[in-house]
């Protein structure tokens, strides 16, 4: 069963038939972070790898540039708290998560945080993937993430080269499934060159922003993106693939990462 | 078209062969609410029904109680900003997004907010509904739900009585669904009285209170609930019913709700 899940009892309709029974459903743990003594967040999460989620979670929002900006990082899992002692003071992030106005025409209209529009970062990041490797990865993807699918409604990021699948977390955050992915890199200085992320949910402007932060060139989602996201992948140089699945894939940006050697290559326009 | 989508080029990959073509994706719209002219939030969203959404989010957040405490409502559509004046100053509502600590043997040991422990409310609302009503509300509810759905990803919240559907909202965002059927149930002083919820993501805490301020007895939804979300069903008064599908249903909480005359009962245990 393990911690992520939770056995509840209920009544199940099935055909006009009433059964009393059992159903596993997944586990929405509140972590509370407090940096220098101070109270920062509270978070629900699923309470697996809350070390990689803090420090993703941190550096996500600006609170750490670095594995060595933390001293000190402890958790109480019983309470449900993270102390977490910084080697540098706390930046002023409630100043950052005002509302951002750009220019009207300049790049990055797409950014709304001041905080996003000055640490989200253009990818230089520039690797080649065939399109038959992305289908094997999220093959490879929906295998792994079986595993979790018990309780239905949990997601999953999985970082990846074209040979594989290296990491896979889940949550039922969205968010924190990547958050978990940043942490572990962060935590164990993981190279993101030629690397690709692999993502279960909606490719929205904070999955994306998200992807810049980490440095990753390459998104591959079974789901949609949105407008926003899109805006801020093509500013960002990041190739953001959707609705991956079997044989067919969307490439909304940057397609130059994919690469057509031996492709048939249709150009007629449906 | 309409507001809520956006056409994006894209290079669509099936079987082997490469088209250059175009996708319909959501739109995701930052909006920033500002209250008696300081900045409140910004939240993204799908840009229809801007102003349910304005007065449900405030309502969700504890900052307004009732449709006459806003003196005036104004939406700058084109450069995304709410400016709301309140007849009442507005509550310090960072404090009670701090962590509560309750008494560990209480009720509500579930809560993690200092604020939803303090607005959160028990559902006094009793009406019974037979199990088929709920499959063919669901099924209503999949009906209306795929005219949104051309884009993927877009959430539904319903408000419906055992006769049928009486309201839809969608949105990008799961919560902003909610919050702008709660904003119309406020602005237009609807009764909550033998009234459900349909909704279309998981029930997660977050979800679960909001039913609860929005003072709904019984949710329907088609995906999973979390186990801290069933505890304030427990706690709440609230029957939770979830994977509501074809001719079947989990009730993880108050099955009293569910009309019981006439259904075959099988009380064997699986």
């Amino acid at each position: 069963m393990g911690k992520g899940t939770y056995t509840w009892k209920i009544s199940k309709f099935q055909k006009d038939q009433l059964m009393e029974t059992e159903d596993v459903v997944a586990v929405e743990y509140p972590i509370t972070i407090h940096i220098n003594g101070e109270e920062f967040a509270t978070m629900v999460c699923t309470p697996l790898h809350l070390e990689e989620l803090v420090v993703g979670f941190l550096a996500s929002e600006g609170a750490i540039l670095k594995r060595t900006d933390i001293a000190s990082l402890e958790i109480d899992e019983d309470a449900g708290f993270a102390h977490v002692e910084l080697n540098r003071s706390l930046p002023d992030l409630t100043q950052g998560n005002k509302r951002w106005i750009g220019s009207c025409c300049g790049k990055s209209r797409a950014f709304y945080f001041q905080n996003d529009a000055k640490t989200a970062r253009t990818v230089m990041n520039h690797f080649q993937i065939k399109p038959g490797q992305c289908f094997n990865l999220m093959e490879a993807f929906h295998t792994q993430a079986e595993m979790f699918q018990k309780t239905g409604g949990v997601h999953q990021a999985a970082l990846a080269t074209e040979e594989g699948l290296e990491l896979v977390f889940s949550d039922i955050g969205r968010h924190n499934a990547l958050d978990k992915l940043y942490g572990y890199m962060l935590l164990h200085q993981l190279t993101k060159r030629n690397k690709l992320i692999i993502f279960s949910g909606r490719i929205s402007s904070e999955v994306l922003l998200k992807i810049s932060k980490m440095g990753i060139g390459l998104l591959l989602s079974k789901s949609a993106p949105t407008n926003l996201a899109l805006e801020l992948a093509e500013d960002l140089n990041i190739t953001a693939v959707g609705f991956v699945r079997k044989e067919r894939m969307n490439v909304y940006t940057h397609p130059e990462r994919l690469n057509m050697e031996g492709q048939a290559n249709n150009r007629e326009v449906l």
